[in-house]
């Protein structure tokens, strides 16, 4: 337990002591990229691994000892105070979707950076370690897996994943071999869940949720289960000038009445989201009815039950589409992730921290995945999001924060890391 | 005039003269294509060239002078009898889309083809020329730009389609001037009005209407007219997780209501018709709101205020679709053909030598354009359709008419060119 005077010294951390460091170092790490003109960092690239020897000397100068794992994880170590036993992962990913906004996932490693920079310099040792952790893998872009760097930590990296591809049909598998690693090497990285006090993540939150209320922060109560499905709609082609309106058989105007159909269910209920990203006729040609289309289609809400009754409903309502029109519809099923409920007891040291901030605590579900997804069930997490700007757009270089908001998120995470008990 | 005799002779053409005959050649010249597994044949590609030398020289065996013209037209004369003055054409399009159906323009070519050759056999001579024309292109395929054939004929040739590029970027007025083609000799192609007697054709159907109602062929009213269009709707894009429904600006869901509003509106009138036949989410992700969507529309009618009244409420509803969306839809016409009304002369003829085959006169517009739209205003043009077999399917390797319903459009050909005055 740190002292009352410890305690003092952290609920006065002034304001603006992070913030202008947290963009400073945010825009460093932009300047490595796969992209001429815009910001990619995907797995395993020769710019991944400069981006990682960045943040390993960084967390060197921060006064932790940091290394660079076998999956490309880098994990900065600061030792508790004399007696600590569990460790608190504090981190999130460097990693990037193709184009990609500043903050997405490195937000949140380098707020944990200079916080336990601060710690350290401060001489504040904590009653348990503090392990901050930039994972190297968490959007999937590379091979369509997400989650590597923290599934391995949380001891579930998806063995399947080994066999997937990239654009140049090179496996998961071939990659890490060629880094030397095995699968006894990622599976040692594995954390025994009883030594881990809890998982923390700050991140951007990639919507316009805070902003439209005019809160910098929220306490995330839940990251979304979601599901993913590929839509089929074979119809029958037909010449577009001689096919009367009642005889066809038009994919595109089934696959136009599924999208509504989406629409319509995913706005019926509050904590519920459906999205169609991808649609297509392959090879439509202006005067041709087309025979075939393919659709994309993402259902996602923080409540399992509220999830698995709208797939349900849309499944029925396709097959009720496509047999009306007379075509078939097939509907594949990608993945599915349950809801990863965040803990109480990290909402309520969150709700804590920013209430002694001066600002009002505001709970709000998690649509995007995060790292903390592999930890649910591992141990107790916790996420805080702070407020992102333009509209609350992301996946884009749109995508912002205010430098004021970032340094509220650090002290409020140095209140946290100091109040947890 | 022909003698009595004549006509006798005439009408009683034994079925089954023409139709294995038809169908061998149509086969012969599905021999030559583009694709290894399919048919294409594409203005002056080394196939069109072969396919046009083969119609010459089957011309030539079947009687007629004939020459290849500076744009690729296959022309056979077969000359009237003494005192003729005036030229029918009868003729179709031997250029083809890709992976095409055997008989789109090559039935109307070669059931031309037989019937002049039964003509010189039988030794029938008309009280006009009969020229029998091969068009080179009507599909519009390589230069996006179709009846380059016919339109020379016609003394419409698109001059402004000379700038237009093939997929290898070489244009057609660099492809015209290789084969030593100036627009001199393309304009003096053009057949002044008064040396045409008219124009016919015979054309597969392309759609169900004949097959439906259990009829060998149909008389055509009139070839529809037709609008096309580019509809671009911008967005926001969005993450797919973290935006709610209510707060979306889908381009996607605001092309779903315009694809419906399409056929909604597109069904109210029974000669209309409308496509979306192409629509794309460029670079659309399943985790992203789509923030751009593409889509194509195709609206159709034989009558043109028809046609008209559905373009202007489909833009308004487009409009009110964005409006309401909060997304913005801009809709650039790309083309637009006024209809082309079939003679009553020639629908007359047709339907008088269809009664005496012993089958039921039917009328219908053509929803597809033919090569007799560039006739239309500067001679009596008419058109015999026959039925499409397989549900009506065309541009499809799947498009086939029987041996039966060929050998009848033959001989009813042949009485119309008898008993034409």
């Amino acid at each position: 337990m740190l002292s009352h005077q410890a305690r003092q010294a952290s609920e006065c951390v002034a304001p603006g002591v992070f913030g202008e460091r947290i963009f400073d170092l945010v825009q460093q790490l932009g300047q490595h990229s796969e992209l001429p003109d815009g910001l990619m960092c995907t797995y395993f690239s020769s710019v991944h691994k400069v981006v990682a020897a960045q943040l390993r000397d960084w967390m060197r100068s921060a006064g932790l000892t940091a290394e660079i794992d076998p999956v490309g994880n880098v994990v900065g170590h600061y030792a508790g105070a004399p007696g600590a036993t569990q460790t608190l992962l504090v981190g999130s990913h460097y990693d990037t979707v193709a184009n990609a906004g500043l903050f997405d996932g490195r937000l949140g490693i380098v707020t944990a950076l200079v916080v336990a920079e601060y710690l350290h310099r401060a001489g504040l040792r904590l009653p348990f370690h503090l392990d901050i952790v930039a994972f190297s893998e968490e959007e999937g872009v590379r091979f369509s897996a997400p989650y590597l760097g923290s599934g391995a930590i949380a001891g579930r990296f998806d063995e399947n994943a080994l066999a997937r591809r990239d654009l140049n049909n090179i496996s998961l598998a071939a990659v890490l071999l060629k880094e030397g690693v095995d699968l006894a090497a990622i599976r040692a990285l594995a954390r025994p869940p009883k030594t881990l006090r809890g998982y923390l993540e700050v991140h951007i939150e990639q919507g316009p949720v805070l902003l439209d209320r005019g809160l910098p922060v929220g306490i995330v109560t839940s990251i979304a289960g979601s599901a993913r499905f590929r839509v089929t709609i074979e119809g029958v082609a037909g010449h577009a000038g001689t096919v009367p309106m009642a005889l066809r058989r038009d994919a595109v105007a089934a696959a136009a009445e599924i999208v509504l159909a989406v629409e319509r269910r995913c706005s019926a209920a509050a904590d519920l989201v459906g999205t169609v990203g991808q649609l297509a006729v392959p090879h439509g040609l202006i005067n041709v009815i087309p025979g075939r289309c393919e659709l994309s289609l993402d259902v996602r809400s923080s409540d399992d039950t509220t999830c698995e009754a709208a797939i349900s409903d849309l499944c029925t309502e396709i097959e009720q589409i496509a047999s009306r029109r007379r075509v078939s519809a097939t509907v594949a099923e990608l993945s599915r992730h349950r809801a990863a409920p965040c803990a109480a007891s990290m909402q309520s040291a969150l709700a804590a921290a920013i209430a002694r901030a001066g600002v009002v605590p505001f709970y709000l579900p998690s649509g995007a995945g995060h790292d903390g997804e592999m930890f649910a069930g591992v141990t107790d997490i916790g996420m805080l999001f702070v407020r992102c700007g333009n509209g609350g757009i992301s996946h884009s270089p749109l995508e912002t924060v205010t430098v004021d908001d970032a340094d509220l998120a650090a002290r409020i995470l140095v209140d946290v890391l100091i109040n947890l008990d």
